[in-house]
């Protein structure tokens, strides 16, 4: 993947002479902040300048290898139009979906154009990302963020929207009791909009103080040594866990005929016992992004808590102690702040 | 697992003098062919005599030490009531269902006995199995096989059951394209229960005899390395291989958002690319049994072709030779014939 010079003006694909700049971080086998040209905006897409971003296991795994993606990573963000072709967009706040569909295909023809085969995914296929000062992302990706919504909050709706797809996938009836394996930022955010969906929710994790925020916001918490934790005893499990551990615990917890949801995309094969799964007619349920609409009005009712979540904001330049951090210690999220000017 | 010695008379678990005792086919580490007693009948159970009893791949998993299994083995087979609490039952023709459940766990209340914590399985988990004269099993399990049908096709019940068990868990729309990967006994039953729920299946194997039984059928065949087997072209991919390899293959036949059933036991793990389910949200369904009510219902009304599944049978007696072709060849069903009189 290349980044490619651009002038701000909507013209300069074709005079192309200035090629403003900004900084960006960079993945080619190993991440480094540069100055990068900023991008180019094709017809049907926008400029957006990135006010805060944030740093997502996705992009940990990509620079372990994941989808041997090469160039700019991130596709958590909230930021503003600077240019569209349609001046209605111009200067909102906005959000962006992830995943960018031919829109001609069968698969774009029944809206479901994140599994279109041609999509490119915004930081993570064949897309440049958010850990810059710049964006590109088509039109018709965006979402403008209800005033109601804090730019830190606005920052959750991409992890927030994949929490509730698993809603989408599953329609649970109130009272179903759901287990949650794995207490960092993705298993809170699915404690919280599964519990808004009145599932009794327990979250199994290793880290007290995480734990801790999820006890205070009504979850039932247990740690994964907890004797609590029997086997065949939960109807559906959702393993968010990001390891292959979690899914072989969620295995092991889940009932007969029941269902194990996957969030969790790690760079290798997972191992399983598929007898367990035929005996036991288990349903094993892949998930991945959801659509933006249901988590914006969940941020915008103010009905999930994310200030708790966010362990720290750097600013871009020091991008990669944020990425150490990650690595060094089990903090939830961590943002990157843009300069106010490019 | 004990084969406890009875006599034919229902007072004789008490008065246990004499033993009646009986051919059978037994596994201990290594199969031999034996003078065992005949088995306790346990009030609510019937005594059966065997007249066919079929080889299932399980079968031959056992042997391999699937579910450390040790006894009798065998599942699958047509006999007749010889002794039982209600004389009703005595005399009747009747196949069983294989799952012995405890009858007073949340499962068994909620008609899931099949899933019961506490079950025996006949002939898989601690109840002696159908390689033999004679066999117990609950009342409760019992069928009365119709007149119209064989007993040849009878002993096709438990697993044209297991066939007919995918529809129940996934309803399927006139027309949905479905690849059936492995041309073995249970692809090929798969193939005609789809086919009959106007499924439009695509039955994918190695042996061009067996998907030349399917393409009379109607069924389209292909064979394992067809250019037509592109990735994510099917919503819907069964994996009746038994092996490892065929779900490797059906995940990678499965479009986005499609279903991949799984109705292979084998001992062992598989591996498999959980970020391709996570990305792709795909459902792995395991499908093991089913009841048998569909099943008799569809050999009463002749809607499917059980003969040509029947390659030999062997008298009991010969019943390791009987296990050695299976092991040396690619036959499809082989039964086993028992004597007569005891």
């Amino acid at each position: 993947m290349e980044v490619q010079g651009k002038g701000l003006n909507p013209q300069s694909q074709i005079t192309n002479h200035e090629s403003p700049m900004m900084k960006a971080l960079y993945f080619d086998g190993k991440l480094t902040l540069r100055e990068v040209p900023v991008p180019n905006r094709a017809p049907g897409e926008a400029l957006i300048k990135i006010m805060l971003a944030g740093i997502c296991g996705t992009d940990r795994e990509i620079l372990k290898g994941y989808s041997d993606f090469r160039g700019i990573p991130g596709h958590e963000f909230v930021g503003r139009v600077v240019e569209c072709d349609d001046p209605r967009w111009v200067g909102r706040r906005v959000v962006g979906e992830i995943n960018l569909s031919c829109g001609h295909c069968s698969w774009c023809d029944k809206g479901l154009g994140r599994h279109c085969p041609q999509r490119a995914v915004l930081g993570i296929v064949n897309h440049p990302g958010v850990f810059a000062e710049y964006v590109t992302l088509p039109d018709a990706n965006l979402h403008e963020v209800p005033h109601e919504v804090t730019d830190r909050e606005a920052t959750f709706t991409e992890p927030l929207a994949a929490a509730c797809e698993i809603l989408e996938q599953l329609p649970l009836n109130s009272g179903t009791r759901v287990a949650i394996i794995g207490d960092g930022r993705l298993g809170l955010l699915i404690s919280q909009v599964l519990k808004q969906a009145a599932a009794e929710v327990t979250l199994v994790g290793r880290h007290s103080w995480k734990l801790d925020l999820a006890r205070a916001w009504g979850v039932k918490v247990l740690t994964e040594v907890s004797e609590e934790l029997t086997p065949a005893s939960f109807p559906v499990v959702v393993d968010a866990t990001g390891s292959p551990l979690g899914f072989r615990e969620a295995l092991r917890l889940v009932e007969p005929c029941g269902t194990v949801v996957m969030k969790s995309t790690f760079h290798g094969a997972a191992q399983f016992d598929a007898t367990k799964l035929v005996v036991d007619e288990i349903t094993l349920l892949g998930s991945r992004c959801g659509v933006f609409a249901p988590a914006l009005k969940l941020l915008q009712q103010g009905q999930v808590n994310i200030q708790p979540l966010i362990t720290r904001i750097f600013p871009l330049e020091q991008g990669l102690e944020a990425f150490e951090l990650l690595d060094r210690t089990s903090v939830l999220k961590v943002l990157l702040e843009m300069p106010e000017d490019s």
